[in-house]
């Protein structure tokens, strides 16, 4: 048994706006034979996904902050190489949250071993079968709780979470719009996912105008993932008692300085409004039915998934930063081997 | 039968910011006898409220704008003197929601008819157990929902719906902290309704800093009446999972342009936070549970109620402009009779 040499991403400062390649290194460290009780884990895919901005903060309040100087993490899936764990053997693929790193040695105890139900799409727990469409389902029905007939509004509507919403809801029956940042997002969220409107907020001027006109009968929820002048159309636009799953704001996550917000707020109240900020590992409990319902959507081609994939773990950086410039399309991950 | 003349307060034109005088007209009118069904009714008290502000809007969307040059309208209580319906007698105490006048005819359906738990307090049923009490009260418990031993905070906690908030509040086992704009105020709330921790938001300097270090344990439910700052200081001393009773956002109801909103609203993912706005028109099912809490707490003197109260319907745009000075202590009302 010889030891393996892991490839790994550490945080080495704080960025205060954008990051950069600056705040991050590239180290080289060498694993351990795996304990009894551990396995030796090669990732084949890790996740970037926005949330992990805030872990760089050293006043994160989302999720825990990251450490200076040692090995971020997240979501991937990998093989287990080796295994001292009876639950685990070689070959097993495991979902785990020990990403930027290209092999890993851990607790088995700390994974999940998946039955995919296709090996050439083990990226997709990662996405739509993920965190990332567990968080559609979960802001959706637990928080949206839009009706059969209610228009819902999705920002970053081609997104990892945002795509998922928007086909979710029009499985449910929904009238669904969504903004984007590019006409080719804008294309094919209504040529492949069914998306009734999609708004080019770079290009549609007054955002509030732009969504009265998609959204003729108003608003009734809202998914929010971006914050800004998207919650603040949003509020223009939605009807009383509307309702916001309030996912994630990311138009604020690299402001060096706190951005004023929307100049409306009075309308929470005026139109009755419910908002709920969560976060998806609060709601670990959905996970089966979530499953239950996605894996036959997609089997059955009712769910697209988009993704766009970085090559190697050298990349991750570049990957990370993409997320903040619209670079992605869909679920961004990185191929590790 | 000798007809009444009524003296009403018209609107006739809609402010842009801070209304006054300019914006409003005494009108006397000549009623008519009450047809059959009728009453004739004369206000002893009149409230103004916040809430009425954005009804000299055209686009109100809170409530219905008033219309141009014709009485306004809001609560009042008063004394039935001609009645042609058999379900009201002269001399009957009545809610009603024709204010701005001192005198009307209504159907008799429309009003309320009051048994007053104490004759000298008829203008208690436009504060502590009239629409502000029963705000305070659908706000913290169907919206709030504290448990024993939490954090409450209030701004304007002294006004007409805060003082209640702050007291229904430690009755039920809370720790409360209120926002107010004097240290008569202040005193008030500490000496006499035994709220915990008072900040005087005008002299306290950094507001987030200040709530900070009166709920060193994090505040668990904020009820809103103020906005802005208010908002963000309560986003930032917020614990994970917090609700926000949104009320009302007293700050921005004067803006001739809209005013930029706090620049946390990350927060409300952050923390997992909960906002409810509402409105307690929707809530008259839970009136009666209210009164049959509240009364009782009135007679024992466990709930205290401030007034401020202006003389003569002459004097009610002033009582009304007092409101956004800070110039009432506690609910504001207006004696007709």
């Amino acid at each position: 048994m010889t030891n393996h040499i892991a490839k790994q991403i550490h945080l080495i400062s704080r960025p205060s706006g954008m990051p950069s390649h600056e705040h991050f290194k590239l180290v080289e460290v060498e694993l351990p034979a795996p304990d009894a009780g551990e396995v030796l884990v090669k990732n084949h895919y890790m996740s970037v996904d926005p949330y992990m901005r805030g872990r760089m903060r050293e006043n994160a309040v989302y999720a825990e902050a990251y450490a200076l100087n040692s090995v971020m993490y997240g979501g991937a899936v990998g093989e287990v190489i080796e295994s001292a764990d009876p639950s685990l053997q070689a070959g097993d693929i495991v979902l785990n949250g020990a990403a930027w790193q290209d092999k890993f040695v851990a607790k088995a105890n700390t994974l999940s071993k998946l039955e995919p139900f296709d090996p050439d799409q083990l990226s997709l727990y990662l996405g739509t079968l993920g965190m990332p469409g567990l968080t559609a389902y979960v802001g959706l029905f637990k928080f949206g709780e839009p009706k059969p007939g209610e228009t819902v509004f999705v920002s970053a509507a081609s997104g990892a979470v945002g795509a998922n919403v928007c086909q979710i809801a029009k499985l449910k029956g929904c009238r669904v719009i969504g903004s984007v940042g590019s006409d080719a997002k804008a294309k094919w969220l209504l040529d492949e996912c069914g998306v009734d409107a999609v708004i080019n907020y770079k290009t549609c001027g007054d955002l509030t105008q732009a969504l009265a006109d998609a959204a003729p009968d108003g608003v009734d929820v809202y998914f929010e993932n971006v914050g800004g002048d998207h919650l603040q159309a949003a509020l223009n636009v939605m009807n009383p008692y509307g309702r916001i799953a309030a996912c994630g704001m990311i138009a604020s996550y690299n402001n060096a300085e706190p951005a004023p917000g929307p100049n409306n707020l009075m309308l929470i109240v005026g139109k009755k409004i419910r908002i709920n900020g969560f976060i998806v590992s609060d709601h670990g409990d959905m996970r089966d039915q979530f499953l239950s319902e996605m894996v036959p959507w997609i089997q059955e081609g009712k769910i697209k998934s988009r993704e766009t994939v970085f090559e190697g773990i050298d990349n991750a950086i570049d990957a990370f930063l993409g997320l903040f410039s619209g670079e992605n399309f869909g679920k961004m991950v990185v191929k590790l081997d």
